[in-house]
């Protein structure tokens, strides 16, 4: 199993909310498992994307209960440990796609980029050279999948 | 989606690694998703009854990336936390099934009961009335669903 | 430094409170410094008792900020992480001592056992052999002193 | 009791490192507590200026035991949760100070941003508006001290 994982505000809505649903819903027709820590925004969109593909999500929560994830959630990881879960996201993904996002999302791409983890940019933050960069979410997906081949 | 987390000693064999291959199969049948910490002994044992039964199986590692799950774990979830896993071990489970078990799992009986989660012990520690007991695999996945009932 | 941990229920009143207090007292008059959970109950009294007898004391917080820790707490640490802050507790004492205790208390007492670290029970949960009886605060400190020599 | 958290990479030396041991000095001085990840490079060297200074100091350690902290902390905290370590370096400060830095200290400005917790850039990286940039370490402590005022 491919899992891959999309990160991005909570808070999204607009562009980055249809990039990031076209993410989840390409990333599932290849038959990845889509994993986001939970939530609203690019994180709701991403799985949205995923389910009407027919394909599965993961929910890294960070509260202490199931009340707070997206419908789109299949399997609700519980941490009860708020931002600590960041890293859980990172390690459990083999390769993440940043739509715009902020701090929180920085603090995954920063962790990805500590742990040598396949990540691409989709008009997200600019960390460096290791981070790849996508134009369209296509183009992201296309790059994710080519980095872990 | 019911998730039922099974617990117990990663160096089970023998009768507890039987009543946890049991369990995780009688769960599956149900139409649960059986967690466990991913590891070996009970951990293996229910992942394994339960892929047998067709289901699907989560483990919440300990460790850093996925070498140490077992063959039967579907959906790795990489904490990297050590111990500081097994909370998450028993947020995320609607139920819990102790069988046998050592310190480890002591502990996440010790957070299912702090958190008031439902939970059910096949010859594991006692620690008072708040934990059901079972004598069989199939009486322990019975109880674990009449309490989420 | 000596870090002697002192673990027991944040609702403790009369001699587990008590005891408590002569426990952080006896515990900083040798030079060690005191370390809890840093919230109420048997956490407060130890660190009230160290403070009186003019020692250091360290709270290990599970909440996100500094409102909830007890007013004899010298360095608070702000976890964020809910219960999963309790296997800190154990890991960064030198040696535990419980007294009385309730679930949070006893997974305290059971990462004690996993790892191997020395632990005292004053009134506390009995969890097999590997863990020292005291009946006495001074005896309970007498024991803790003993067990990292 | 004022903590300052002091960040940066672990393999800091040369201009960096002796900027960190510069900070730690001043902060000391001015009565604060300098905390740092506890190991080596920027954190050691923030650590060993604290101490020359008098100071006290705490270190917040990814490993599970006590054998990587450097010889300049007072206080180990040992979390065994490795990177997941650092959101407790951010929250226990009340302000910080960024020293040079890779990725991990990334996460960790990322992490202080999101909670809007002041901080301080003295030669580290930037991520916008809200992080107040010093010239060198004299500066980098009074910015410091007056965004907690």
């Amino acid at each position: 199993m491919v899992i891959v994982g999309v990160i991005g505000s909570s808070l999204a809505s607009g562009k980055p909310y249809d990039d990031a649903m076209e993410v989840g819903r390409l990333a599932a027709e290849r038959g990845a498992t889509v994993l986001t820590g939970g939530l609203g925004g690019v994180m709701e969109a991403a799985c949205k994307g995923a389910k009407e593909a027919g394909g599965q999500t993961i929910g890294i929560l960070p509260g202490s209960d199931r009340h707070d994830e997206n419908p789109y959630v299949d399997i609700p990881i519980v941490t009860g440990l708020n931002h600590a879960r960041n890293i859980i996201v990172v390690r459990t993904s083999d390769v993440l796609i940043a739509v715009g996002g902020e701090y929180g999302t920085l603090s995954e791409i920063a962790f990805a980029m500590k742990l040598r983890k396949p990540i691409v940019s989709l008009g997200s933050w600019d960390v460096g050279e290791g981070m790849r960069k996508a134009s369209n979410p296509a183009e992201a997906v296309d790059t994710a999948f080519d980095l872990i081949k």
